[in-house]
């Protein structure tokens, strides 16, 4: 299983515009264009304009050249956002997303919005694996995953409340990165459960999901909820690196366990400790949590229309419409308490306790799931996305039918920057590279 | 109306020990015979031990011979911490609170418990306004005041969730300090709602509360709810102070308003610019939002009791833990992010939008109510409370009853340091100091 892309990485574009190669404006022009060809099969964008708008793009900035599909939940000024939902079609933001802004103000394209699950949730949308179009690239960030996988953009921009970015990029077979929560700002995103939605990364390299954070970190003028984390660790990156004997979201296929412990061998030899841990207990209690968060929150933002037009909402939407109405206001305040203590007590844990740098975990059960009914399960990301802390996803191998298998790789909140290198070290240790590599020619 | 204090000054106990003119143990037992005298009337202690344990008091240490009365929620390995309550009669935490431990391991000795209001909410204690026995000293923090007040102490620790440290402080004629929310660690502190409760501090003078923050600042270990705030604003302190046409809590008694505005005439002499403004609309419905956030939290921490020993809690305590248990979650999460939208927004108003160093309020709506059945009304200082700001209260002048009235100083949040210089400040410009005085003479 080998992949060949269009678009280039981040770094290879930057490259080739320094140089002269190529020009900025081509290099989006082209992605644009496979962009198009690929919606008949490939599905990943909820909107695309009919002509690339003429922009004048600063072959300066440091994202000129580079095009960006944003998930459909994240505001843009120029084109249609509607949560992939009939209550939404036809609904235009005012203006974008802070994130949005940044990327352009940065010199990047936006290209268009990518296809999400209704609201974020779970009721899929239309977009399919680009590695076998009888699969589910994930959810619920499906298009962000499936545009920079089947290598039509080199950066999208999704959210996680649970593992929507992690899981659909593992699926995908390209690098997912959400930061520490608060990390980038998510005003004008919409929200899902404001105390777990994050906005996250799709890449091609480590690198790239580094080089970009740097630019779009930081809290919007108007998230109260967002952290002032500062992106430089206070440790020295180290390798020593923890993985379970039993992992967070349950049993775990085969071939996936045996692509960690190969992935795992190898780092070692090259030089990681890599110590098996057992959790603190009460982290397989937080996808409990985070559900009554996510309840409560989301019939907040989406109650109005659940019971003014319950018709426009979809079946698993209205069950955490429900949960959220019908819970106790004590549940939720004891849930939200749980999640500051788990999180302060797994940041004791991890850096204190065990004195780790990273987890190594896995992403996902395994393989996606066959078919577009589900987007698979969230579990393995749940716990720390509930603790809010930074997680990527590097693509390690293939599993038996021919799809991409992935590794998590988890560590303290605020150590983003040291937990990227880390990423970047072992991605390099992974056989990826040699299955995917690139071609300006749009004929690929 | 004038008074003498047996207690000196931090700064005075600090310079005398220094000098050599007396030894820290020595001032300490006058406080302590002080103490134990003044029971019979005063009633400011819940505990009082038999004799002072003597144990040796380093004299370098920036606390020596300072004593402190400490709030009956706040925990001490040494003395019972009750909460006021039939429940917990006997209760003998297992270690000292983190602000506890922070004060002693600066040389200060705990003299002992303070009266508060039964869980640090309304139902009241026993202790009197030390001016004047026939009205309240103001709660929850009652008895922390009242002892200070009476010249008992030089320093006490009190708590505020709604207006506990600034309006007793007011009814006292001390200051009262509340910092911005988490700047004192609140491990070991009883709470009653921990998305509102602040650790503050009673003393006679702006200086001495200045002084002691810097000792006891700072996060405690396991406090999730702490935030880390620099204590030093980014901002240079200025004098550029807003007063209200409509203060937060409603009218206020013409005494009240005149002193504020006589006070504020000779700030302005001296050099302050003083603004009228109208507060944000949206502030004076703070309180209702405060207490949808405290009767939830209330009804979790309390709620066991409640169920087990009704009879055991008061009315006002059973009233509010019935509102916390019957509160939908959606009604509390939209609180709490109104709480956090709120403090942004606020924050901006006052820094940009007025570009104002601090407010100069009300703390109450005047003198001390009379009688000991009420503490007095908490919504001149509820928004503030709320909003997680910085606020001290500086005794001013006296009313009609002969009672003390206190302004009020309330800044941004994390410019703690600064608004206590302006509060120094504004404290040298009331005739305060002329009123009281201090004795080393136990037979004052």
């Amino acid at each position: 299983m080998t992949k060949t892309y269009v678009c280039p990485t981040i770094a290879e574009i930057r490259a080739d515009v320094a140089s002269g190669k190529t020009r900025a404006a081509e290099i989006v022009a082209q992605g644009f264009a496979a962009a198009q060809a690929s919606q008949s099969t490939l599905h990943a964008f909820q909107y695309l304009p009919d002509a690339l708008p003429v922009t004048h793009v600063d072959e300066n900035l440091p994202l000129a050249g580079v095009s960006v599909a944003v998930k459909d939940i994240i505001d843009t000024a120029d084109m249609p956002t509607e949560f992939n939902s009939p209550a939404y079609v036809g609904r235009r933001p005012a203006q974008d997303a802070t994130v949005v802004a940044r990327l352009r103000a940065a010199g990047a394209t936006i290209l268009g919005k990518s296809v999400t699950t209704e609201f974020a949730f779970r009721h899929p949308g239309q977009t399919v694996n680009p590695w076998n179009s009888a699969y589910t690239p994930g959810g619920s960030s499906s298009g962000s995953a499936a545009a920079v996988g089947a290598g039509i953009v080199s950066l999208a921009l999704g959210t996680q409340t649970q593992g929507s970015v992690i899981r659909p990029a593992a699926y995908c077979g390209v690098v997912g990165f959400k930061p520490t929560y608060g990390t980038i700002a998510r005003t004008g995103v919409l929200p899902l459960a404001w105390s777990l939605d994050h906005v996250g990364l799709f890449t091609r390299s480590v690198a790239d999901a580094a080089y970009v954070l740097k630019l779009v970190a930081g809290a919007g003028p108007d998230d109260p909820h967002a952290s002032h984390v500062p992106l430089a660790s206070t440790v020295a990156a180290g390798r020593r690196i923890g993985m379970l004997a039993r992992q967070v979201g349950g049993a775990v296929e085969p071939a996936q366990q045996a692509a960690l412990d190969a992935l795992a061998e190898r780092l070692s030899r090259d030089g990681a400790e890599i110590v098996m841990v057992d959790l603190p207990a009460e982290i397989f209690d937080a996808p409990a949590h985070a559900l009554t968060l996510m309840g409560v929150e989301a019939a907040i933002t989406h109650g109005d229309l659940y019971r003014r037009s319950p018709e426009l909402v979809s079946a698993p939407m209205r069950g955490l419409i429900e949960e959220g109405l019908r819970c106790a206001a004590t549940d939720y305040a004891k849930a939200k308490v749980l999640q500051g203590r788990m999180a302060h007590r797994f940041d004791a844990w991890l850096r204190k306790t065990m004195t780790l740098d990273a987890l190594l975990v896995a992403p996902a059960n395994g393989e996606p799931p066959h078919g577009l009914d589900s987007t698979g399960d969230a579990s393995f990301c749940a716990p720390w996305t509930f603790l809010g802390v930074p997680a990527v996803t590097v693509p390690m191998s293939f599993g038996p039918a021919g799809l991409p298998l992935g590794a998590q790789i988890v560590g303290a909140a605020g150590s983003d920057a040291a937990l990227l290198d880390l990423a970047e070290w072992i991605e390099a240790r992974t056989n990826w590279a040699s299955r995917v590599s690139t071609t300006n020619d749009t004929g690929a």
